[in-house]
């Protein structure tokens, strides 16, 4: 989801005054893209906001289809396949009885995708925009930290960061990215499962934001080659891509890091699970996160809400 | 929840077109109060909307308590006891630093309660109201469901349920029952564990329309004692109590079924756990909900929507 900077402020005043839970419940709780349950099960939510997170470009199905995604997109950041889900909808009324049918299309497609079970949930009355959260539960063998990730790493990347900004801005095949993200979540578990990387994340907030994430939980720094960056047809529209493939996230896809001498595993893994692969740079000593030979493009936006920052 | 007939529409097309889910996921996924997973983790999922579920004269720290507590009667509904929740919730911006600061002190009083960890969250821009989500877990050894009541056993319920719609309607203490539910999870762990309960479920909708939904689900019809329904100073106010006691609901106190050689025990309980109970009539064959004596009163609100329908 697009970063707030007053989220953070609701954030930690909604952890810091936590009563001390049971130490029989959560192993992690927060820092990573899903707590971490004691019995191994991971658990992250998400809320799509009509108008915040999506605009009139989005059918109901691509509402429906992303709820699921970018859930399953974290349970998969942390090596985990997706198990059952709750959703809550707040609907203003007269309730659109096509919008409904239609979102629900989405929503089970996605569902089929991943086999999430919906378990239950709770229909609302909004006076104001359609309001979708989705609760997702999954299970890993080895969960994926964004903690462990040490100097001569390699950094890499799945899919083709930055097409979802295309579609954003430029609309055209890029909304496909924007609006139907797909995580790689079958070779996430293959990656944990195989131990082959050190670190994880999806990437939700773009390149610049979420490798300081991994940056600040793992000590250390990173050196971006831009030139490593994925292409494509749809990022090739643009004169100068950087920005929409580092500063503005929604991409759904995996950031993680690695040892050297993975390199070939993970290239074996990409080719069997479809999933294209990029090695775009190396972890560092230190905390700098160096973009080689160019300057970070500003980065933060609040998509839906007033467009990008200058 | 107050109940909407819109409701119906939204939650079958959310359910009927779902794909079929691993059967090693849910053992029961609709019609009571929470799923109940293959594992026995019970999970449910509740939605707070800004001047549909509350109104001004709610505060913040009222807001968060009672996004527990309203998750946690399902969980209690079900004989269970609470484990984990996640939060989503939706402010507008600018963000009223006040308002998260009492918001968080309510809930973490809800939480310190019910011994609910508090693993995860999500924090979004709402372009309308405040929307507050929260998921809960939590297990039963034995959980109650709404289906098993048989001609012959007693109804009863738990509290005394009409003191919150004499809040919504009239402010004084009624305020306190409607923004401070408390839900008695310690005498329904007992009731479920100790094999009392027939059938169970927690009075949301209030008591006719409650009582319909075990009614159906356990194939039986049921005959209330209006007099036996329990008194308080804060129903005194009001010269005529029925319709507040069976047609309004936000009591999120327990209506349940048993055997009447349980009497007893049940009466015992109460005492222990210091929870009033009260048997407010049997269920019979056949399918007819009487009242007896009177007529039911009119029920639907969509409270803090339109008010009352006459």
């Amino acid at each position: 989801m697009p970063d707030d900077p007053d989220e953070h402020f609701v954030i930690d005043t909604l952890l810091a005054g936590r009563p001390v839970s049971p130490a029989t419940v959560a192993r992690l709780d927060a820092g990573d893209d899903t707590a971490v349950l004691q019995d191994g099960t991971l658990v992250t939510t998400d809320t799509l906001v009509e108008g915040v997170h999506w605009d009139a470009r989005a059918t109901a199905e691509d509402v429906g289809w992303k709820a699921v995604a970018v859930n399953v997109s974290d349970i998969a950041a942390m090596g985990g396949t997706p198990s059952w889900a709750t959703l809550a909808l707040s609907l203003p009324r007269p309730i659109d009885a096509v919008w409904v049918a239609d979102f629900a299309r989405g929503l089970h497609a996605a569902c089929a995708r991943w086999q999430v079970a919906l378990v239950g949930g709770d229909t609302t009355r909004s006076p104001g925009p359609i309001v979708v959260t989705l609760t997702l539960a999954g299970r890993a063998a080895r969960p994926l930290l964004r903690s462990g990730a040490g100097p001569g790493d390699d950094i890499w990347v799945t899919g083709v960061p930055g097409e979802a900004a295309v579609g954003f801005f430029h609309g055209g095949p890029g909304l496909q990215a924007l609006h139907r993200p797909e995580p790689p979540v079958a070779f996430a578990v293959a990656l944990a499962d195989g131990g082959l990387a050190t670190a994880a994340m999806d990437l939700s907030d773009g390149l610049a934001k979420d490798l300081a994430r991994i940056g600040d939980r793992s000590g250390v720094g990173a050196r971006i080659d831009p030139a490593a960056l994925p292409d494509s047809p749809v990022l090739a529209s643009l004169a100068d891509p950087l920005a929409a493939r580092v500063a503005f996230g929604d991409d759904y896809q995996l950031l993680f890091t690695a040892r050297p001498a993975a390199r070939a595993a993970i290239a074996t893994l990409g080719t069997t699970h479809g999933v294209r692969v990029s090695r775009i740079g190396e972890i560092c000593a230190g905390s700098e996160l160096e973009l080689v030979g160019r300057a970070w493009p500003a980065s933060g936006f609040d998509h839906f809400a007033t467009g990008p920052r200058p």
